[in-house]
């Protein structure tokens, strides 16, 4: 399949990229060709796009995630973390079966979607069926393994690295974690230790995320949640943080040290009253920084738009500081540092040889208007209603508000609210 | 002109309606039938719109903002409120003319159309010129006085009183007010206070948005900002406080007991670093609060969506409380409240004899999906992207994307850029 887009802008995200125009050509799942072409004679085109000016640029990366969360969205809001977790997430989750987390995962998908979002490092659990989702629908997926104290055996962990690494396409994909220290026994922690030696392989967690947790684990350890979980030797190949809110010195130390990326999710932070976490000190520091979603029942939303405004937004008043994280640092904490974090480099900027995973941005909408710094617009007053085209692995999987999907969306809505209404009967 | 819009799910925003199903009918600019309609005889419409289920509910009313400030957007963003105010936008706006703000103010009327918002209290300069706008496109503008030091007079604010308040249709109204006081003299602030005893008329300024005018305030009067305006005898007849970030306990008690209402921008407020207001303290002490979205140059998008969960969402962090200000209470700013804070009582909610101020929400995004709780939806993951159509005064204004106004967007976008190219030239 050879596509072409042609008349766009084009932001590759490329260091030190300015936006230019011209055009993307696309052989099956990569690109190969980006600007002007030099090629003069008439190729075949499968498809070609009239980009309309618009702006063409790599797809966002949600780098924490639980898709099939969608079924709780909405239905326990305004709660402490704790509450929230034990007496309606858990309970709820118990009664999920594989085939629920298949057609919940792909409602997440089609809210990505809509949100120029094209890959995912989701920690969810029947990964089985999550997988199936993704590759159905033609997403890319990264799963984040996230074995806890309530289920997961570290035989059953690197059974499944070995199992979802496997496939050379990379639709699916899978890294190293656990859910959080306060989840996790040490045995545990030990044994994802152990396989992250044995495969070089970095290690994601939960952390930080609210005063509770650090504090709690101090008085267990002695010691902070990322002093402790590096002492244990989980970073020893780097990997990241999950939230990374509520950070002392030593844990700026460890993060720096171990090259670990911190991904943020203020959005959730906001909502759940965790706290607004250091962004700027970690931009400061050389920190590498990704930006994820959450998941829907604590966000309640699937949106790169809404999460890069607060990215930036909250710093300006936590740090009182209109000047910090600037937009442009913004756009590449979503697009290039979500790609690395959750090891997709062949998805970060738009380069020949990268796989085409990218997005049309519509400049023709008020929002956007006049286009003194199109950057500053996606950052500052982007919104999902700019997203014309959202393209994953070479092929257009929404364009203009519709889906071209293997299922129809009201099948995807028909099954979600069949699981919701079981489980919520199920409840009473 | 006769409409009927059925097959809707309805959400009044009366005190304590739930949704229900049914159909509301509107005859020319006013609502004449919410819920099932009783009558049997079969009536000749002019137009019928099948609501699909999806939700209609008042439009959005944004409570402060500067409409013609579209042309500033992303034009300085990163910087200190003060320098932002005499480096970047006082040198800019000195170029604007009359004409510019006819097109800059469309501009801002084709955002708030797709954000569902269906009128706004504006606070700009050329008023003749922001009027036609709104009568031209048939949107609602609420003009707010901004007299201040460096222009305007008593005698012309009493003159624009009379003017803008003479439209029966209340497409265009206008309220007593000024900039702010650290920007006003006292002699003004008089003026105003006298004619807001003349005409027994609220008054609405810019008010302790940041720590520094507040400070300054307090050194050359020996009171904060609302103590000191409310010795000059400003609220005697109620009014607003825009902003309303950094109040002492005495604030609290003055705007209390002159029944004034807070317009609370969370945007603005985070990325000029100005703080966050305290919301649920107003709230638990029954002040009304209404949201703005406050100027395309401070936000930089004119977007409800993101406003109603910043409102939200920063409460829960600022007071460490995820239950502070519930979902149903940011609603009723985002319409029934804002509605009386610019006095349009007769536009707060969906009932007979109410204007036809209305908006569809989409429901089949996936966004809203499992339908848990559409209330909690709207707020927590609603965007703009869910704004099927705009009503304002029984017309269609926005539907599916397309605008139906007396301009094309396309010259609109011509028009704004064309001043934006002019203002910037004569910048240099």
């Amino acid at each position: 399949m050879n596509t072409r887009i042609y008349n766009v802008r084009i932001l590759t995200m490329e260091e030190g990229g300015k936006i230019t125009e011209g055009e993307v050509w696309i052989e099956d799942d990569t690109i190969v060709c980006v600007g002007q072409p030099k090629e003069t004679a008439k190729r075949k085109w499968d498809l070609e796009i009239d980009g309309k000016q618009n702006l063409l640029m790599p797809g966002f990366k949600n780098a924490h995630t639980h898709s099939a969360m969608t079924f709780l969205r909405s239905y326990a809001d305004d709660m402490k973390l704790n509450e929230w977790l034990h007496t309606r997430v858990f309970p709820a989750e118990a009664k999920l079966t594989g085939e629920d987390v298949y057609w919940l995962t792909k409602l997440a998908i089609l809210e990505y979607l809509t949100s120029g979002i094209t890959s995912i490092f989701d920690m969810y659990m029947y990964r089985k069926d999550g997988a199936r989702a993704a590759i159905d629908t033609g997403f890319r997926n990264v799963f984040c393994e996230s074995i806890n104290d309530f289920g997961g055996t570290v035989e059953e962990v690197e059974e499944d690295y070995l199992t979802y690494n496997k496939d050379k396409s990379k639709l699916i994909s899978y890294q190293l974690g656990f859910h959080a220290e306060y989840t996790t026994s040490r045995e545990k922690m030990e044994g994802i230790a152990a396989l992250s030696k044995k495969y070089a392989a970095p290690v994601y967690v939960h952390c930080s995320e609210t005063k509770q947790e650090v504090e709690d684990c101090k008085k267990r350890t002695g010691m902070t949640p990322p002093v402790y979980m590096d002492t244990l030797g989980l970073f020893e190949h780097g990997g990241g943080l999950f939230h990374g809110v509520h950070m002392e010195e030593a844990d700026f130390e460890v993060v720096k040290k171990k090259g670990l990326y911190i991904v943020t999710n203020p959005a959730s932070n906001l909502k759940l009253a965790s706290g607004i976490a250091p962004v700027k000190k970690y931009l400061n520091m050389g920190i590498p920084i990704a930006i994820g979603t959450d998941g829907p029942a604590s966000n309640n939303c699937l949106d790169m738009f809404r999460e890069m405004f607060l990215v930036t937004g909250l710093q300006k008043v936590l740090y009182d500081d209109p000047e910090a994280v600037p937009a442009m640092e913004v756009l590449k904490m979503a697009t290039v540092n979500g790609a690395h974090a959750m090891g997709l480099a062949e998805c970060d900027t738009l380069h020949v040889g990268k796989k085409a995973d990218l997005i049309l941005i519509d400049l023709e909408q008020p929002n956007m208007q006049p286009l003194h710094h199109i950057e500053k617009n996606l950052v500052y007053s982007g919104s999902k209603q700019n997203v014309k085209m959202t393209m994953i692995a070479g092929k257009v999987l929404y364009q203009n508000g519709e889906f071209y999907l293997d299922s129809s969306k009201e099948e995807i809505y028909k099954e979600a609210e069949k699981t919701v209404r079981r489980i919520l009967k199920e409840q009473e």
